[in-house]
């Protein structure tokens, strides 16, 4: 059994606050503030440009996309991290549009995060020739993939309403019709039961600062299926994905399997921070997690449905088809949200008018999501959202 | 005039180290690990997500790309900071493609760094249709650019031999020959004086964990020329680029200005640590470091040709055509850099037979730069690298 009063108290949470956004920015666990401050002090400060080789940090994209691989099914040597998950979706995309010549279409659901769209938007403007991404409702998918589609690009779990697509029905139909996959993890990793081997997918990437707390712009993952990272391309062909980049050669060949989807230097402060983050994995059994994440996103259901009338479900109903996430309706939820966070619960609101609210059983209680639910209610029952200083939007929520 | 002795007094130095290789990873700033250790702790661990509009995290990629731009001459505005060195490379000539459409040529030199020349390699397979990179030798260049080239891509300075490029001459040669320019500063920014309004410069790009001390994998940075700012084309266009990110629009529409290369979401660690790198920089005049760091190096220069008759000067004997780093050669330069490091000695070997040595002024003294070039003159005479030891190579050095 996987025990959540230890996986909890690896973390630092402010106190007063419910903490249901960890779906978009996981919380800081205590090992990461600890193991950044040592490698900046023992490693950068002590070793100096030698920390690269004697600190391990040559080493750190692929250890720790290995540890990452663990809690996605991916086997060894098959994850590696870095940049930022726009980046990786543009290299898993540009790898599979090569593996299916002929093809000129990626298909892709308008559900899907629009910065996956928007690269793959760009990469088709980029190779030209006719290439061009289609998007079709979510529940349209299944149906519009045939052999005109080069690659199938999906989010997992939609990060406005938490609805989970099928990745291993998916990816077997696109299969039959010839196409290659790539599934955004960014909702997945972390908050439910993923297994990229057995559904078959072909290419993965995620981000690793929500569910899996690596913190603020920590690096993002990609997984390259073993069958096919010998033959995909890395379209941006950097240095540290190139054979041997301390041999400066004026041509560029590429590493052995996925480590060639590095790029640049590797963000070391960051990565070590979600290294340490990782820790708080081991453990954890992805059935306990799902059990209690179903757990948690149930009472939250029935217990705000039962309390505020006004609130529409947006998400699936079924906890089968559900992320770790669920998502509210309402015209006024920007200022719903900021009066929730003015109340110590903190959600969040994706425009144009969805209360977002995510469920991480490695630090959240039953208890506190009840509290939630119960201050949601007094908060719509006493429209204490209707106020300008709630009404007014910032940048970001 | 400059207080040398503050800016040292700024960093964290490991005793008995004399360090050569801030042109690789420059040392760690005290005000770095304080700073990382604040955000950690008081705006991830206390402010959770709310942290990206309190403590201003959503614009802190455009805050220090302005900082930034004081030292290379760029006005406000104009640079922003994120991804990695080779990314910044890629959207460079990517916008640059696009705005000279009929040419089909990116013309560089031999000397480059690999990364740049394999990162418009990858480029020209994506955009197809003759798109070539064309290298020639550095001193060929004025003489290779005609009305065939699309973009000229350079290094200022060589990263093996420190020869400095005259960035204004062949911006100049490039506009008459009708080329738009991406100048790479890796070596440049920190260590000379730049002045990309000056010299006309079109775009440019450069790292910060070198001359700027931003710590390993700190992000990158990107100008572009006000004049071409509405027009340059974000060709890896994430959400972080988009005019709106947060109105989650289903057709990218880029941001204003230079704010459209942000891609995702940016690395708040990294840069946190690199804003407060930045701070050292305060009160630095670009002409007193440019003398500084002329002093160190025609000092060194002097004194190992005196007593190191095997070493072949590889850098530019005229300190005008020279960055902030001198090399020499040796076909055993691997053995005899490992040699220096075991005596407190860092500097760096790059293949085949390139000893390189970085002079910053914010942190190295003449009397540390005269016992080195000493310690390097003992190791010479006394064949102190012939071992075993010393000659077996790493990954990285």
């Amino acid at each position: 059994m996987t025990d959540f009063a230890a996986t909890r108290a690896a973390f630092e949470l402010p106190e007063g606050v419910i903490y249901l956004d960890g779906n978009s920015l996981g919380p800081l666990p205590r090992g990461a503030a600890d193991r950044a401050a040592r490698v900046m002090r023992e490693e950068w400060g002590g070793m100096l440009i030698t920390a690269w080789n004697r600190a391990g940090w040559m080493d750190l994209p692929g250890r720790v996309g290995d540890r990452i691989g663990r809690l996605i099914g991916a086997p060894a040597g098959s994850v590696t991290t870095g940049d930022t998950l726009s980046i990786k979706v543009w290299q898993a995309l540009a790898a599979a549009t090569r593996l299916r010549p002929g093809r000129r279409v990626i298909l892709s659901d308008t559900g899907n995060f629009p910065s996956d769209l928007y690269m793959a938007t760009g990469l088709c403007r980029l190779l030209g020739d006719g290439w061009r991404l289609e998007t079709v409702a979510p529940e349209a998918v299944a149906g519009a993939i045939d052999d005109r589609v080069a690659v199938l690009m999906l989010t997992e779990v939609d990060y406005r309403t938490g609805r989970l697509h099928d990745m291993a029905d998916l990816t077997a139909r696109a299969h039959a019709a010839g196409a290659i996959t790539v599934w955004d993890l960014a909702h997945s990793a972390g908050a439910i039961a993923v297994d990229v081997t057995g559904a078959g997918a072909d290419f993965a990437v995620g981000c690793t600062y929500k569910y899996l707390n690596g913190g603020p712009g920590a690096p993002a993952f990609i997984y390259a299926a073993p069958r096919h990272a010998e033959a995909a391309e890395a379209a941006l062909s950097g240095w540290l994905g190139h054979a041997a980049p301390f041999e400066f050669e004026a041509a560029y060949r590429p590493a052995p399997g996925v480590a060639r989807m590095r790029v640049g230097t590797p963000p070391i402060l960051q990565l070590a921070a979600l290294d340490a983050a990782l820790d708080v994995w081991e453990g954890v059994s992805p059935a306990d997690l799902r059990a209690a994440s179903i757990r948690l996103s149930e009472a939250f259901i029935a217990r705000v449905e039962a309390g505020c009338p006004d609130l529409t479900l947006a998400a699936p109903r079924d906890p089968a088809h559900r992320g770790s996430q669920v998502s509210f309706r309402h015209p006024e939820g920007y200022a719903i949200v900021q009066a929730l966070i003015a109340r110590g619960v903190i959600g969040d609101f994706r425009a144009p008018d969805i209360l977002r609210f995510g469920f991480a059983p490695l630090y959240l209680t039953l208890e506190e999501v009840e509290r939630a639910a119960d201050i949601l209610t007094e908060v719509m029952a006493g429209r204490a959202w209707d106020s300008e200083a709630f009404r007014r939007r910032a940048a970001v929520t």
